[in-house]
């Protein structure tokens, strides 16, 4: 473990480590941003996945979300979207390998030795984060795009290891759009049926738990139709009675910009269940 | 004058424009937040200046200022910091060149024929703003650090031109240190006198117009002692009894993570001036 960046921010620190991750067999990075409140005891944690493209950096540096969880006492733990490395496969196309790890188990060559990126961010990494900073083992999971995906799969396929979760523009039926099918395919191989554990409409519908979802989804998104598809989402919850808020905002589009302008009232929604967790 | 990015932000707009600069000879980008207040009438208008190395992104993407503009009704914008393009004079130092125009009219060659960001930033992009966009002409400015020295230096130089002005981790006496040593030499010549016209402590005590500074500079940054120099700026502003509040916050650094935890306070600071200033 090395701390490769820290920053005072909002009254709480924002930092940046770099470790090596046995289930990914790479070294990682991750953000952490420990509130104020963290120096006088252990806070709950919210942890972020990022989308395509993404490193830890884009929601450390854009999303603004510091700002409510240094209010609410957070700590906010944004990982690396995929292995990196030389050792680590690696693909030309954005949507594929590095910075596209999809947030699954691979077990199809040449991925199946890296790309754990599941473990990786629902075991490992808070297993580490809580061996190293004060916070306690109250959890709250929430992403954009694929790690919108990331997120809603991380929470419905683990009952009780976090006690929210929330997506922005997620990638909700990942084995019916484009990007799904062609990043489950390379890294879970041609059988369709395996691909059900990795999709969070299909996971509704044998939900043990009915922890609710908050989603939200920008009108102006350019990858709303093709790819995000959160209309099979609220079917999927429809049909299986699972609690779901959907705010569909007009006009916001898939970037930054529309994280950061809602961004409050999700911290805000952990919070408040993280909250209920407390002795 | 072409619009290159468009995007709903904390329900207004956050846009980036790219136009043909008459006075710098290239072309230029610069960020213009637009909050939902201006879809009923014109609003007052912050001008941020960045720092070396930047360009407009830095401060759209980073600071998220547009959270308190949207509040206080204020539209943001953000230039870009020196002349770009093949046409103008680059070095390969950072702090000389692209990305560190350091706000003055160049006089010295190969700077003279492109290098003037302060009438850029004082005078043709405001007309242009103001002919374009749904803001009076009611001004504040604000910057870091490189962009710190320019709006105190731009408010001090045009009375009346600015109803407010701040600075995050200004360069307060750039005759005096090594940045603005380098900088001004070359923008401007050996002539140390002739640089007094670009210096804030300099300036102040000719200082036409009492309107208050308002400088936050973090305890921790690292340019602090060698490059910053408040402490010249308060005995300026003591010696001639301007107005100035000079927050220092202990542990912060020169980042955007500094500017983020306080940005706040400064919209809010140049949105009580403008609003005195309307109608």
């Amino acid at each position: 473990m090395e701390r490769i960046e820290s920053h005072a921010c909002f009254g709480g620190r924002q930092e940046v480590w770099r470790h090596a991750s046995a289930v990914l067999g790479c070294d990682m990075r991750f953000g952490v941003f420990l509130p104020p409140q963290a120096e006088a005891g252990p806070v709950p944690t919210l942890y972020w996945l990022s989308g395509l493209t993404c490193t830890e950096q884009n929601f450390v540096t854009k999303a603004g979300a510091q700002r409510a969880a240094a209010r609410h006492g957070l700590a906010l733990v944004a990982p690396d979207t995929s292995p990196r490395g030389e050792a680590a496969a690696d693909d030309p196309a954005y949507d594929l390998g590095q910075g596209a790890g999809f947030y699954v188990n691979a077990v199809a060559a040449p991925w199946a030795a890296h790309y754990r990126m599941h473990d990786y961010v629902t075991a490992e990494l808070p297993a580490l984060v809580e061996a190293t900073f004060p916070v306690t083992a109250s959890r709250g999971v929430a992403g954009h795009s694929m790690g919108g995906h990331g997120a809603l799969v991380a929470a419905l396929r683990h009952p009780g290891r976090y006690r929210s979760v929330s997506a922005f523009a997620p990638i909700c039926a990942p084995s019916r759009v484009p990007w799904g099918e062609k990043a489950f395919a390379a890294y879970l191989g041609p059988d369709r049926d395996a691909w059900k554990a990795w999709d969070a409409c299909e996971l509704i519908a044998g939900a043990r738990e009915r922890l609710p979802l908050l989603v939200d989804q920008g009108g102006a998104d350019e990858f709303l139709d093709a790819q995000l598809r959160p209309d099979l989402l609220e079917a999927a919850c429809a049909a299986a009675g699972h609690p779901l808020v959907l705010n569909r905002r007009a006009g916001y589009d898939h970037s930054y910009y529309f994280i950061a302008s809602f961004i409050d009232d999700h911290v805000a929604h952990h919070a408040a269940a993280l909250a209920e967790d407390r002795p």
